[in-house]
């Protein structure tokens, strides 16, 4: 029987200190010593990638973008080395691989670029010479420029994503990420105390939670997994408890849960828009790397939304189109995300009468098959998912 | 008419944070202003190094070689992006390489590996494009295994080397050394308040101030500086003011300095053995990586002194070859370099005259044609230094 090949993510909490590096240690080595296969990819350490955001912000305020992605990547490279390195010292032969070393190649666009490939012939290689192979998330080498190592990173989160691409690559048995929440809660559980831990979710409710506020898997990288059915099992750092499991949608799931979960978001800028089509106005946007969350069109007005940290960009692109448009800065959304939704008609209707009597207003409504999402002011945020919680009787 | 290529070097201390960053960049573009092409090899910033190796040995007592020598080079790394980013927000073109990105490929010796070419085809594709081209210092890949991307590093000090490597492959018209003192003295300023910094020494003289406690340049730099003709220039980063230029030895040189300096060590630890041969000695004691600086025999027995440093792995040695050994910590040492010694004789008499008019104990004396060097007490080596500077009227 082959062993079974697992690949393990770390994010940077995990890994934010010495100590807490040598506990990650002392769990990869106990899931070694069980025989399995491990592929390792890492964050860097804590505050690590904010401090060098830092330096750079304090020679200029355009970085550029090459030289960011090479400056931001050195903070992966130290702590795969450092988990290395804490792996031989407990006598756990390993080894630490930067994005390009593991055969990670990308389309190319600094900041935020997406894997074009992995080529893990080295990865294969460490594991048959009986190594645990440590990789440095979030990065890989330009495939356009391959002869010349241009380093590339993926933007926030990326590191997920480098472990599930590792994952399809290799046909690992599981793609674990680990983390310091135990798993995927039907709300944030500091808005509800009373939120409960998902056991299972489907690849569509993830997307749809992880799109809708949910921080705790990047949304690419549920994306990747679904497309190339790896399965997905999102548990704590610091316990040894199953956590959340995302996987092919199955009866079972769509049997236990009408929702899934309820998530949220504080700060969305909402805009109306007259006076340009919407396939000038959002191509504009998506150049100028504006990240449009919701959409609603119902006449000549289009109304968009995107996060407030995107705002500067967005009225840069407005006011070059020369178009007409208002924008508001008070909404926040609330999101209810379940794949049972779309066999169970009254959803919405109960959606809409939970938030009425609670007197919170609602004036942006837009669903998928999946999801009901409601743009509410700010200050109503807590209330609407507190309310729909229990409404939907997830606790 | 060509352009002129100058290779510039900037210490830790140089970009020890964004305000020197910002400064060094201001020096970099007046140079490119005037017409020069650049090639600028950086250090890590401040006591990154030292951070580094303190974030390893939280981790474990013996790091892994391999994962360390990735771990350091991130500091190079981190330095070389932000001189860069801080070239383009003055608007002047820049790219940042690694060392593996500048074709440097090493022997492949972890923590201390030399470098065995050059290949400079990106830098020079690079300055034909009109960039100023910053090489991260200090690393290599390793040729043994270039299809690996194994990077290695150069040992303290190896940013020298780098950018006399990089000077050497080049064909340029210089190498600038810059760091935090104006250049090469008579001895150095804090033990002897009126040294005088030098206008020029040979390869040689170098060598020896290098080699006999002279901080200021890697011995290994000034060895491949002599091997392949580059002219280094040591100066202040905060000056515009020549510094100390070492070359070929000129009749111009040999006329005007009988000495050049004098320089000392505080920290040696002198060995005496029996039992054994000298290449059985030390070839244990290379393969140990203990860094032996004086060797005298004179009959069986052996002498020889290592940096305190290095204490422990010469014990281990001579341990393990089972000798008979002693030896004496308290000692340090004085030396007088200059290449006009070679045509006067007598500066051995005087010298051993004015440490005894000083009522200095020197056990141990060993010379080259250009060195005399003495083992002093540790507790007399300041007023060696200062007799010795003032016999040979120095200032």
């Amino acid at each position: 029987m082959p062993a079974t090949l697992v690949v393990q993510k770390f994010g940077g909490s995990s890994v934010a200190d010495a100590d807490r590096i040598k506990r990650v240690a002392r769990r990869i080595a106990r899931e070694r010593a069980a025989g399995n296969d491990l592929v390792v990819v890492v964050s860097a350490m804590g505050d690590t990638t904010d401090e060098l955001l830092g330096l750079a912000a304090a020679i200029t305020d355009e970085p550029d973008p090459r030289e960011l992605d090479v400056l931001l990547a050195t903070g992966e490279h130290q702590s795969a080395t450092l988990v290395s390195m804490a792996l031989h010292a407990m006598g756990v032969p390993a080894i630490s691989l930067t994005g390009p070393q593991a055969g990670i190649t990308t389309d190319g666009t600094y900041g935020r670029a997406r894997i074009a490939g992995v080529e893990p012939r080295r990865i294969q290689a460490e594991l048959q010479g009986g190594k645990v192979v440590i990789v440095a998330g979030f990065q890989g080498q330009s495939a356009a420029q391959a002869h010349e190592m241009e380093l590339t990173t993926l933007g926030r989160g990326g590191s997920d994503t480098t472990a599930v691409a590792l994952a399809a690559a290799l046909g690992a048995d599981a793609c674990e990420i680990y983390t310091d929440v135990d798993g995927v809660h039907t709300a944030d559980p500091r808005v509800v105390p009373n939120a409960r831990k998902l056991h299972a979710v489907s690849y569509e409710e993830m997307l749809e939670l992880a799109a809708s506020g949910a921080k705790v898997l990047q949304v690419r990288s549920v994306e990747v997994a679904r497309n190339h059915d790896v399965k997905l099992h999102v548990r704590s750092t610091f316990s040894p408890e199953d956590g959340t499991w995302v996987r092919e949608e199955d009866d079972r799931m769509l049997e236990k849960a009408l929702i899934s979960g309820v998530t949220h978001t504080r700060e969305e800028t909402l805009y109306r828009v007259t006076g340009t089509t919407a396939s000038q106005l959002f191509s504009a946007l998506a150049d100028a790397g504006v990240n449009v969350d919701t959409i609603v069109q119902t006449g000549p007005e289009i109304v968009f939304s995107a996060p407030t940290d995107d705002r500067d960009a967005a009225v840069d692109v407005l006011d070059a189109l020369a178009v007409e448009w208002s924008s508001r800065d008070d909404l926040g959304k609330v999101s209810l995300v379940g794949a049972g939704m779309k066999s169970h008609p009254g959803v919405a209707a109960k959606t809409f009468a939970t938030l009425e009597a609670a007197g919170i207003e609602a004036p942006i409504v837009s669903t998928s098959p999946i999801k009901i999402a409601c743009h509410v002011p700010s200050s109503d945020v807590d209330r609407a998912v507190q309310a729909l919680h229990e409404a939907f009787e997830l606790a």
